[in-house]
């Protein structure tokens, strides 16, 4: 993890998406949904360099398609509009206008061009937006500066995850401090519909959209792409980023010397909210963290880190706590990953199971007895080359059938 | 299914591996179990046309390395000897050196050459094989045509399996009859392991290895690696094949006339054993059945059938029978495979819940009700061009967790 190489980032234990300088925020309860908050926005007071990206789902839900357009135009955001609740996916061209229309509606309440406002949806799919709700209360959005107010927001965007998701780090480029946020959802059933993942990072780093995207790249790969709930992606997915400039370093670029640092503050902020979402995973008693090293390379090492967390087996043995190595070689063995059968070690924690592809003598009492925890960490060495990776998941449970089998009884 | 394309092959209710002529099989309790039969073999009396699949697990076990060897030398075959209750699998040089004893041991007591016997073995991985139970018990086989021996067999393979998985057709080829019968065992569980599937087909055709081998690359395409229980491969998965040529037939070639007949004989046999092993998955209540019709070619829409059945959001709702359309929408644009979000159609049985991309409105007690059934047919038309292909899967169940979560307690 980011912190143990630069101590120069810090948590911000009380930290929010309004922390660093020019964001506010507001949430609120319309309708959409029964109860809670299904309504939010993050506002800039100033055009924030904005990056996103978005699921590989080859089906893209409409609001997908409007957050493009602006983010194309100018690749400057000042205000993203979310609701839950309701997906606006395939909802063909009344969801596309739907979602135009929430975009013009923020722009006009706020006075903005409407290619700074980006629109993101999650919840059910195929149903048209309730833009009777929507609409009427998108000017009693109170937005502030008030952690009260990025709370409200966190709620927003939830669907069926357990709680709120958000994280906070500070760091220092030329000298300025650069505070970054960020605030997910993860992967909620809302019926009939597949988990949506959403995450929102706030920066007042000076960045261009273009480094932007470079950066939130280069971490995405390194943190939501290496988690994994049951391997099903939505057709909402999406990760945003605004950088609002007000920190006042030089613009960063790959060429300046604390890039790196401006990289490991992205991968940390991404890094804590993947892992949130992974441990919040449908029916989840657990997180299971699984480090591959001494693979060929990067990308084998989170090929074989992403199969043996995403596998079903050894899922269902972490939720039983039982040290099943045989599972675990069986993942390695199929991930496709180079892999020399006779060179693998393999950890549960820290007590070695595996040696050399053979299984070593150990108490199953103790490791059982560790797997109890609810972060459990898997550890494997190929031994064929200096290649590294992680990737996070959770363990797969009764609750997780009862949740998608049954929600409508 | 083969049979409507071709009503020349007819199922033998009856039949069993020792139908076609030339075979004899045996099975029997040594002790590797408890309980249950756990040692088998095949004997064809004349040296059998031999061909192979084997896992495409980088870690693969001992008996695999030598039936590999044995085919190698001159593609026949006379015996294989199949073990339940332990694979030898991380094993290392013992592991090899047990597998090459247990076909030396066969070959001695057939007074066959060692490389026209095969190995397969199943069950617990990374213990070395109880060689004291196996080899003394070689002689105690009682090898017969009598389908109580060949039930003998069925059973011999089996793990956690719920039932043994047999089938039988028959044919003309050259107007002689040619009949062609497999024995399966699926996805059982058993401590510390993964699924194991392994697969016996004999025949009495004549054919050349080398023939053979084209024929169930073919037919295990469309069928064997159709199936999925929950995506884990075993490192001891095998397919083996054995064609004694009592039927007299001209040889059989792609050129032969009675190919195509031939390879779809070898397809329905392939693809009874797969479905079996489909819904014998552990825990499951369903057979899923997903047919992809209009894909951009047959491997695109074998993806997408593969992708949907394999979604464990999929498999959940189906065991809930509940008609959640948008899982399957969100699996068909993850699959990689060319769509267009406006143009696809989905059916749950024979009721259409998506045209175009977008749900129509449909009774859902009618669905629900119909998926009720231990075989539920999902299909789907891309419209993007003329592939065809399907899968089969089954449901996800609290029982599947139960299983594979707490099998020590």
């Amino acid at each position: 993890m980011v912190l143990t190489k630069l101590s120069s980032i810090q948590k911000m234990e009380e930290g929010t998406i309004v922390t660093p300088a020019g964001f506010q925020a507001a949430g609120m309860h319309t309708g959409v949904k029964r109860k809670r908050h299904d309504l939010g926005m993050i506002y800039c007071d100033v055009p924030a360099s904005a990056a996103a990206l978005y699921t590989l789902n080859a089906i893209q839900a409409a609001p997908l398609h409007v957050t493009k357009a602006s983010i194309a135009e100018e690749g400057k955001l000042q205000a993203v509009i979310v609701n839950s609740g309701n997906a606006n996916a395939c909802t063909g061209a009344q969801g596309e206008e739907d979602a135009y229309t929430m975009r013009r509606e923020v722009a006009r309440e706020l006075s903005l061009p409407e290619h700074t406002v980006a629109v993101s949806s999650t919840g059910i799919i195929g149903l048209d937006m309730p833009m009777d709700k929507i609409i009427p209360n998108i000017n009693n959005l109170k937005l502030s500066g008030e952690q009260k107010d990025a709370a409200a927001f966190n709620e927003s965007i939830l669907t069926t995850d357990t709680e709120t998701k958000a994280t906070c780090y500070q760091t220092e480029v030329d000298g300025q401090t650069v505070t970054m946020a960020g605030s997910a959802k993860g992967s909620g059933m809302i019926e009939p519909n597949m988990g949506t993942m959403l995450a929102f990072v706030t920066t007042d780093a000076v960045i261009e959209p273009a480094m932007l995207d470079i950066a939130l790249r280069q971490a995405t790969d390194k943190t939501f792409n290496c988690i994994t709930i049951d391997g099903d992606t939505s057709t909402n997915d999406m990760v945003l980023t605004m950088a609002s400039g007000k920190a006042e370093n030089e613009s960063l670029t790959p060429e300046h010397k604390d890039w790196p640092v401006f990289v490991d503050l992205l991968e940390a902020t991404c890094e804590d909210l993947a892992k949130m979402i992974a441990r919040d995973g449908e029916g989840a008693t657990k997180l299971i963290e699984v480090a591959v090293n001494s693979a060929h390379d990067d990308t084998q090492a989170i090929k074989v880190a992403k199969t043996v967390v995403a596998s079903p087996l050894v899922k269902t043995a972490v939720y039983g706590s039982d040290p099943n190595w045989g599972r675990i070689i069986a993942a390695i063995g199929r991930s496709g990953a180079d892999v020399n059968p006779v060179a693998i070690d393999t950890s549960i924690g820290t007590v070695k199971l595996i040696e050399n592809g053979k299984p070593l003598p150990f108490s199953e009492e103790a490791v059982s007895d560790y797997m109890l925890n609810e972060h459990v960490m898997i550890s494997i060495d190929l031994n064929v080359g200096d290649g590294s990776g992680q990737a996070w998941g959770c363990d797969l449970t009764y609750e997780y059938v009862r949740i998608n089998a049954s929600y409508r009884t």
